[in-house]
């Protein structure tokens, strides 16, 4: 999590980043003296600034504020900081017609007698710094691209022109990090699963509505029964309910009260029923506990579904598998005893681990998300929030993981452990919660018959370990940059006969990895091997299989895996080398 | 089929119930005079009669009505045709007081100068015959049921009560039949799917949506797997698509236009979108075909999934999983050129024959719906419509299986093959369908590129070789009378020690088979281990492990299975046992 506190120190990097946006505008402003700049902070990884422009400004005009940045740069121009009254720093302002500082300057100052102002050469900005001595300490940096932004994130509000850039302290690490942006950009979701065919979004059936491709509802099914498996074994009891319900069970569990803003609008009918898509698996899972009086002997119960949630999120909002529509979630809802739940959130932490281990997830850590002082925002009474909260951070702390605290960031309705993964462009999400939840056993008055007899209320924990599929997935074709692991790749093997008259010999060889539930695809087209080779490579295949006389004659095949390395193996070795790679879901 | 050609000539069974019937109205005029009667026909396996009561009569005076009848069958009152002229006729039941006769009289009799009428006794009746000689010649009846029954089964009109009866040869026909018939009841999937935790529905989610409970899932689960598992290596594509759409996606298809009224109501957002649960999964799969330009080559495209559709049945006609309003359907998608159109439709019935011999349902047919002369009844083209009922036709003739001609009966959009199957209450229902469609081609302007580099049309055949999860487990459930083979049933081996003395050794048994991935329930209470085998017994897990000393030292189970049938046996060896039986699907 983010130490506000530390942004208050002047990180070097900080700093540098800072004093280039002032370059850029103060490139801008030699370049077209009538734009109007709004403001220039520094971001993770770089900087921008927001322009109003008198004449359109594009992308072709980058290289041009590049070449006056450096000549600022060259110049080397000291930063020098002015303290000026109030009344100073606006008539100048005003002079100079710059609407938006004065804007500022009203706002968010509007106590201070006295302003802080910075001045590079001829440029005159309002600015608390701090910067650095002079342009010329600038090294390395780069403008990458040009965005809308509304003045105060408004839409309402005027359209200006964002220009990013980055800066760094030395040429190399300018290098590395546009390498690396580079190869994250190559390992995009959107453009790799298009590319290999994993899935497609179409108009015609609406945005944010996945449809999963052969190829990617091969690697959902494998992860799927994975899970299903796994949790099974674990003691999980797996369910499946429908999408949708009367709407008066959203009414019942506060879903449509807190969410309507952002689930389907309602299926009305002629009898005057309402119909709702679920936001939530919990009352489903709720109503399936419902369905027998449960003892304390079978608790705890923990219900499980791969279960289809619908969210209506603005268009806008929508990115390709990771912001959708419609939500295949790894979901479960416990529920236990008081005394289990200790128990249960360690079961919980563990297979999270186990599942993320095994994909070679490690770039995640946890955060324990409690209430804060204000009693008032919080469901449930003291004793229960103590002892959940307590129950959470004991788990945490028993199995020696560093976590977070995120004061004031518990669900309203209890606290919660979140598993906080950054992606491959170094996005952080949230993929799983372990959530203790107060309202809804109230809400659905749940029960279950204790052992003196009497009737009690179980503790309700929701519960992800995976994921949503479109999430997760999303997440591991960018992780993997688009080469699977074997057990997950939709094609295993490609069969290439170097020429036609090496095929029956091929067909042996792919029906006897079918024969062990390898997926293989065998390429009888009569192309050149090499063209089939690098056909093969651009499908990510973890392994090609190329056979000719030689390998008939001795019963193998030559193997050539994803880094290039080839070997002749006997077929047999080859098969039971891939089932067990398979099996143990080998990275 | 029926053919209604047989119906017209007298079938003595028919004869038989439909005098019947006249007597069990003939009973009741003599119980309650100022009854008014309004029709009474047979049926299959009995008869009815409807009736207009001016006093409450209800189940308790069936007894008393059966009574009477037998006293009029005593008495040997023969049945006597009368031709009368219609306005004597309607004069007499003018009289009588039967209105329900006048309006039929009025309506289905109107043209004809004379009409028949039966009399027997004192009780007179419109009716065509023919009847048998007296009423001594019935031997052996009984009624069954009361029920609600709208006049011309219209909603509209007024409630009639409708009193069932069968009626049989001989008192030993009746016998075998009211046996029969309590067995089917007994394995009512509604009864059976409560009782062994199957499926629930629940008011708070809505008639007809179906909640499985971990049993019914872990059956679901079994089910599907097999079928994606088989489909795949029988070249099929599964993939995943949303359950909704644009509403525009179904007025593109036709969907909207013929099946609104059994649709959900759409979906309209603020924005002025409306989105749509669909009632079929065609459109999806046609999405998928087009997110590539697809070869000759590459076709057929088998396009599959188990995949969940909406239908918004009345709720009058919902019935238990049989009739439900989200449907898990086994669907697929073919799209080739006509001249593989044959191979497919082979493939396709061998898949069907395939997953009904390995679950043994061997009582089903087929029937080749093909159209009429009317031809503007039908879309496509006569030489599309000759190619494809001659594809089919060759089909069920090369594999030789009997089938019956359905003239008319195929889709407005092709012709098609229909498996009927005749479930444990001998209700047929068509579980499979191969449809040949012309119709969504065109709206979607599907194409391939031909050898010659030409754009052709794909045929599109709609297939299911399962049927649908919820129609086809609540046929499984009556066909097994609930005792679900050992790869389906959800509990597998149920193990219980003893004594608790026994324990360890039990929780040793059980984990060796969980091991071999077989699904085991320990029973660990200190209750005797009767009662546990009684309770195994009742939820019907086909092997019991019962574990004592004995069994402890030599390292053997004591097996009992659902026949009752007891064996001691080495642990590994019913491990061994139970792997192969669960990986053959043995029966």
């Amino acid at each position: 999590m983010l130490d506000y506190a530390e942004l208050d120190a002047p990180d070097p990097l900080y700093v540098l980043r800072h004093s280039c946006a002032h370059v850029l505008a103060a490139a801008v402003m030699e370049l077209w003296p009538d734009t109007k700049y709004a403001i220039g902070p520094p971001v993770e990884n770089g900087f921008y600034y927001d322009f109003e422009f008198s004449k359109p400004v594009g992308e072709a005009d980058l290289p041009r504020i590049e070449a006056r940045m450096a000549d600022i740069i060259a110049r080397d121009v000291p930063f020098e900081q002015v303290l000026l009254p109030r009344e100073e720093v606006a008539a100048r302002f005003r002079e100079l017609g710059q609407d938006y500082k004065l804007e500022i300057l009203e706002h968010e100052a509007a106590g201070d007698p006295v302003v802080s102002c910075y001045r590079t050469g001829d440029f005159f900005d309002l600015c608390r710094g701090p910067h650095i001595a002079s342009t010329g300490k600038i090294e390395a940096f780069k403008l990458q691209k040009l965005a809308g932004a509304y003045w105060r994130g408004d839409e309402h509000n005027r359209q200006l022109t964002r220009i990013y850039g980055t800066a760094w302290p030395t040429r190399r690490e300018l290098d590395e990090y546009l390498t690396a942006l580079e190869e994250a950009e190559a390992r995009d979701h959107k453009r790799l699963g298009k590319e290999l065919k994993i899935f497609a979004l179409d108009e015609r059936t609406g945005p944010g509505l996945v449809l999963w491709l052969p190829n990617g509802a091969t690697i959902r099914r494998e992860l799927e029964r994975w899970i299903v498996d796994e949790e099974l074994a674990r003691g999980y009891q797996h369910v499946v309910t429908p999408v949708l319900a009367k709407l008066a069970l959203y009414e019942q569990s506060g879903h449509w009260e807190k969410y309507h803003d952002t689930m389907f609008p309602p299926m009305r009918t002629d009898e005057g029923e309402a119909y709702e898509l679920r936001p939530m698996n919990c009352p489903h899972h709720i109503l399936v506990y419902q369905q027998e009086l449960h003892s304390y002997r079978d608790l705890p119960a923990r219900i499980a579904e791969i279960g289809n949630m619908y969210r209506y999120e603005k268009s806008g909002e929508l990115m390709g598998m990771i912001r959708v529509r419609s939500i295949a979630l790894n979901d479960a809802h416990i529920f236990c005893t008081p005394e289990q739940l200790h128990g249960e959130i360690l079961a919980v932490m563990d297979l999270a681990r186990y599942f993320m281990e095994t994909l070679g997830v490690s770039d995640f850590y946890y955060r324990l998300s409690v209430r804060d002082r204000d009693s008032s925002k919080w469901a449930g009474t003291d004793e229960q929030w103590q002892a959940a909260e307590a129950a959470l951070a004991e788990a945490l702390e028993s199995v020696g993981v560093r976590y977070v605290l995120g004061k004031g960031e518990a669900a309203f309705y209890g606290p919660k452990i979140d598993f906080q993964v950054r992606d491959a462009q170094r996005r952080e999400f949230t993929n799983n919660t372990i959530q203790v939840d107060f309202q809804l056993p109230e809400r659905f008055d749940l029960e279950y018959v204790a052992a003196d007899g009497s009737r009690q209320r179980p503790v309700m924990v929701h519960r992800g370990a995976f994921g949503a599929m479109e999430r997760m997935i999303a997440f591991l074709i960018e992780h993997y940059a688009g080469d699977f692991p074997t057990w997950l790749a939709p094609e295993q093997v490609a069969v290439l006969p170097i020429t036609d008259a090496h095929l029956d010999y091929a067909r042996c060889v792919a029906e006897r990895l079918r024969a062990a539930r390898i997926r293989v695809e065998l390429d009888s087209r009569s192309e050149r091997v090499g063209k089939k080779i690098a056909e093969a490579r651009s499908r990510r295949v973890p392994y090609m299989a190329v056979v000719g006389g030689r390998e008939e004659e001795a019963g193998t095949v030559q193997v050539r895996n994803r880094a290039g390395e080839q070997s002749s193996e006997p077929l047999e070795e080859f098969v039971g080398r891939l089932v067990t790679e398979i099996a143990e879901r080998r990275r």
